[in-house]
Parts: C-alpha cells; structure tokens; sequence
C-alpha cells in the first residue's frame, strides 16, 4: 500500500472514504474533504472535478484495458485476448482496504450505484468494440466479453479477499471455473 | 402476434409506441396515448400506472424465471438449471416488432437505459440469491448466473432475429458457443 501513501492525492481520497463512512455520501462536502485532509479546497480540485470522482476518477481501467488488448498478438483468442488484458489489472488497482470501502459507499446509494452501473456497461461495450475490431464477429465477441467480465469479477473478487493471490493466476482459476460451469450445459454432441 | 391483438391493453402499448417513436418519449403525455388508442386516460390507469410502464410493465421475467427455477429438480447443475427456466421466456415475451420498438425507444433515453440496467441487476441477484438457496456455493451460483445471463442474451438476440427459431434451441446452441469461448481460455491441465 506504500504507493498510494504519503502523496496528496491519496490524503485526499482516505479523508474522503473517512468522511463518506462516517457521515454519508451526501452529507460530506469538499470543504469538509480538504480539512479533514490537511489541504486546501484548491488542492482538492487539483486532483478531482467534485466529490464524487474520488469514487471513479482515476479509474483509468477501461483505457488501460482497451491499450492492453491493442498490444495482444493478433490471431489470439477472444477470450484469451481479454483475459491477457485484463491480467495487467492490479497496476491500477487501488490496496485492498481502498477498494472494499468505495465498494461499501457505492452500495449504500442509488445514484452513485447507476454511474458504477453505466460505467461498467460502458467498459463492456468498449471491449466488445475492440474485439470486432480485431476481426471477431459481433455475437462471438459480446459472448466473449460476458464471459470475460464474468471471470474478471470472480478473479477480482478473490484476489480482493486474499491479496497474496497472483492476479493473473486468478484469472486462469476463473476461467477453468467458467468452462466447468458451461461444460455442465452443453454437453458433447 | 394474435393474441396481443384487440385487447385493451395491447391498443394502449401500441399507440404508446407509435407516440414515442414520432415525437419522442418526454414529450408524449398519458392523454395523448389514450386518445390515440380511442379509450380514456382513467382505461390507460387501469393497465398502467404511468407512461413509463408502459415500457416495463407486465415485465414479470423476475416473477416467471424464479418460479420455473423452483421447478428444476434439485440437484440440476446451476447452468442447466438456469436455462431450463430461461426456456420459459417466450410465454411472456412481446412479438418481435414490440420488443424491436421497446429496445428503440429505451436506447434513445439515459433515464430510460438506467432503469432498465437496474433490472438486470436486480434479476442477476435474484438469480444468484435462488441458485444459493438451491445449495450452490455463492461464487459459483455468482459465475452461474452472468453465465446464464450471457447465453440468454445471445438466444433472445438470435430468437429475436428470427421468430421461427426455437428459444429452447437457441438456449443450447448459445450454452455450447459459451463452451466453446471458454475453452479457448481454459486449456486442459
């Protein structure tokens, strides 16, 4: 966690959660934010347009996703070709204690659940996009990213309840997981 | 599409869409359905509490996949189990044209999007919640359903292609797709 200690932006967004946690979402302002932080309001919108993009700024996951899959060898997979994306995942991944607060504000209210909803219909669209591009056919390549998601969800999942887990040994674990389930389906013939 | 035709209800849906189509979804009013339909704003009461229901009432899939889950025998797998209750869609599903039309109208409005993303979610909780109940391990009941989800996305895509397709057909060829996506991720070993 050592990354993300120690610099203004990381002040700002544990005083943040701190706030959010104690006295709710709606109730927590910027200004409130920024003391509790040891910083001014200017310094707060240095990092952030308002409250709520401590929540999802810098959440650079979909361009980070999208340049991944760019820099997989073409002739790869679908699902393969994702799941490399996706593998490159904890660099931008918050620490563990980070991310499960922001979960736990998330869920507590409607609107910031939405925006967290649109944005990850969004990221599907994007990759599905990005799949086409790389020659895959349109259905093929949105049953690709269903699976995709699918698998990033459950990898993430664990890897958030035992961070000594290797992300992208998760993923594989996920993947055998998912073609068992889909093997119980649709059996031979 | 006989039996969605002549009844009061399916007047109210079809001048509803009509409107919404021409001159747009805010600005069509209660008053102007009913008059196109030739009934009364308190006959559109009777079926619809607002506008809006129009687009999502009458949208028991939650109510109607939860009861057919219940009636999968126990010890079904978690995927079989699901599309064995997804293949009892068509019971409630529109004609072709309504569901074409309905996803129009729904696309070309972000309030409209979202509410129809929050149902999603909701009927993948549920989904979940019920294969739990059945005795399936939360993250695999978790796996199960965005699977399910996934497959019965591509069927209804593929059903709504061609109505002459069978869904429960279309339910197995989209689970062997799903098989065949995963593999490629999930080498033996």
């Amino acid at each position: 966690m050592a990354r993300w200690e120690g610099n203004t932006r990381s002040r700002l967004e544990r005083a943040a959660l701190d706030l959010f946690a104690e006295q709710g979402y709606d109730r927590t302002t910027v200004a409130q934010i920024a003391r509790r932080a040891n910083l001014t309001e200017r310094s707060f919108y240095r990092w952030f347009a308002d409250k709520r993009e401590v929540l999802f700024a810098g959440d650079d996951l979909e361009q980070r996703f999208l340049a991944a899959l760019d820099a997989v060898p073409a002739g790869t997979g679908a699902l393969p070709a994702l799941l490399a994306a996706f593998a490159t995942a904890p660099e931008v991944f918050r620490p563990r204690d980070f991310l499960e607060r922001r979960a736990a504000v998330i869920a507590a209210s409607p609107p910031l659940r939405e925006r967290e909803l649109i944005k990850l219909v969004a990221l599907s669209e994007a990759l599905t996009a990005a799949l086409v591009r790389r020659g895959c056919e349109p259905q093929s390549a949105r049953l690709a990213t269903d699976a995709g998601l699918a698998v990033l969800r459950l990898a993430t999942e664990r890897w958030t309840a035992d961070e000594e887990t290797d992300f992208a040994e998760a993923l594989s674990a996920g993947a055998r997981d998912l073609l068992a389930v889909a093997a119980e389906a649709a059996p031979a013939g």
